[in-house]
């Protein structure tokens, strides 16, 4: 089976990225691999580290704190939304997991698993979309992976980031240090994210275009924490949205919440859309917000640094941490009554992310 | 759709591991979520940074050197073949990328992309066989990510694994460093992982069960360097095995290589399955081997150190070095005569790691 293929005089073919596909020899480890990488990838993603050309990047020892590391899987369909694609949201979500712990972030690693068939046009868009979201951000694409699976075995392309930061020594924060009488900060609209995928993926057209949100946060959270106010817990509520971040810091921290349903920011048409498709927006996805909880007296200052960054003029105080053992997360509607915002539990919108 | 989960008397079943499989819910963000991650995979990997229950793990800046950072996506099928699984290959291979680059492993994050139905005792076994990998080579699984895609959409399990490591700030090692002279050393037999994996596949039985050779490498790779022998390159031959491993050190280092077929290790087992399959074993993956090129006055010093490893028992000069401009890989063969081992180009073993 080899011999036809070990003859020097063999060369390939152009990589054709405006009509190919992704075949299985992109993923064997040989000589269209080879091509698919420089060609599509380093081109795209060009740096010194990633010139190395080696089986992983050597790095410099972040200077400055502690490191981070952090990694998720992107297995969002489909592939292209309002607002995005699997390549931004791939860079938006490991920068926004730094971030929000207080991370600067430095380096990021990606892993594709692209499945045979996938036209080469697509990944070059979600490549070159990567790309683009790396440099905004200021953070090089420094080491990768390709694997290529058979047609149905896959979905057209899973993408896995790493991330690698920086937080300083004196920094604090995390999910168990929310305490009573803290405020609760949102940065944003919610739902947006979810609601994208969801309309696109249902073929649904509203009068108001609803868009994603996806954003890296790193500026927004410089911002936050430039402003010396004591924040205790930042966290983005992606998948399960709002409602179930905030229950996962109660459960961490010990302690429950109240919420005023009328702070939360909610654009009309995704209010619209929930109620059209049957989803409450507390749970569903954002990539482009974060949730912070603070010192009671430093809420005010800390809303008007995040008010005055692109990403967070819509911020709110959106309600305030409690002594509560039975670590309830609770809302106060806009009818004066009271019910509780549990964990999402069963499947809702599945592959939002 | 939400209304039905939202009420705090929701409670789950227990995760029923033995006959339970899994499904969508188990990566939605929500309280399936957080039930499978903390009862499969916290319970098996536990560790400190693990703990921290974030969105990442926050660690010590790595000491002694540069930092290392490398990526690897594993897509293996099947998931389980004679002599190990993608749990205890994703772990190896991960350590072994590291550990060629000279660097110390240190840490690993790992994503998992679960499809909807697979048995959730398989993905157990799978977990439990990277945790007992990683406890075996002393390093960390200190953060990490799951998602779910619908029956269909992916194939059992798929695992991205990143390692990071921290190498010796006088150690140069790379692909580019291979110079005419030098010797080539293989620290064992080819193919056995690949022919593992196909004759599994292929249910195909033999007198002598052919069993992967996954291994991590760490333990090795610092035997040779403590020998002091003068190393250049190191280098695992993993996807498209030792005959692209070694076209793509020649390009790097824009040189020839002369090897001598009858030097490389090969077990008749494998041999006899490549013969009746159609394969060349240059070509086929291995994932517990590892080429090293190093200065020809410390060959001998260097094959000594190998060999007193018990995973380089085997190991054997092979060849060495040439200037060349054209770069060829050639190899004498037991007839006398000479080929040239080009790179593998076509579609060969798919799916092998």
């Amino acid at each position: 089976m080899m011999s036809s293929n070990t003859t020097k005089s063999s060369t390939l073919r152009p990589l054709g990225i405006r009509k190919g596909q992704v075949e299985l020899s992109h993923g064997s480890g040989g000589r269209a691999m080879a091509q698919l990488i420089e060609e599509l990838f380093c081109t795209a993603f060009a740096n010194e580290y990633l010139a190395q050309g080696n089986d992983g990047a050597v790095l410099p020892v972040p200077q400055g704190g502690r490191m981070v590391v952090t990694t998720d899987a992107h297995v969002v369909s489909p592939l292209f939304f309002p607002g995005g694609d699997i390549g931004s949201l791939s860079v938006h979500g490991t920068i926004n997991d730094l971030s929000v712990m207080g991370a600067r972030p430095l380096w990021l690693a990606a892993s594709f698993i692209l499945e045979e068939g996938l036209p080469l046009a697509d990944l070059q868009r979600i490549v070159d979309s990567m790309a683009d979201a790396a440099r905004a951000a200021g953070v090089s694409i420094v080491t990768g992976d390709t694997k290529v699976v058979e047609r149905g075995k896959g979905d057209g392309v899973f993408i896995t980031t790493t991330g690698v930061g920086v937080v300083a020594d004196d920094l604090e924060l995390g999910g168990d240090r929310a305490k009573p009488g803290d405020a609760i900060l949102l940065s944003g609209t919610i739902g947006d994210h979810g609601m994208a995928v969801m309309s696109q993926r249902e073929n649904l057209a509203f009068d108001a275009p609803i868009e994603s949100d996806t954003a890296a946060l790193h500026g927004l959270v410089a911002d936050m924490l430039a402003s010396g106010a004591d924040i205790h817990v930042m966290r983005d509520p992606t998948r399960g949205g709002l409602a179930t971040t905030l229950n996962e810091i109660a459960k961490q921290s010990n302690v429950g919440m109240i919420l005023e349903e009328a702070s939360i920011p909610l654009r009309p048409a995704v209010a619209a859309a929930c109620e059209f498709l049957g989803f409450d927006p507390l749970y569903i996805a954002n990539e482009g917000k974060l949730v912070a909880i603070c010192a009671e007296s430093d809420a005010a200052r800390l809303l008007a640094a995040m008010r005055a960054h692109p990403l967070g003029r819509e911020s709110a105080l959106i309600g305030s941490v409690q002594a509560d053992p039975h670590r309830f997360v609770q809302l106060k509607t806009r009818f004066g009554g009271c019910r509780i915002a549990d964990w999402l539990s069963g499947e809702q919108l599945p592959r939002i992310c």
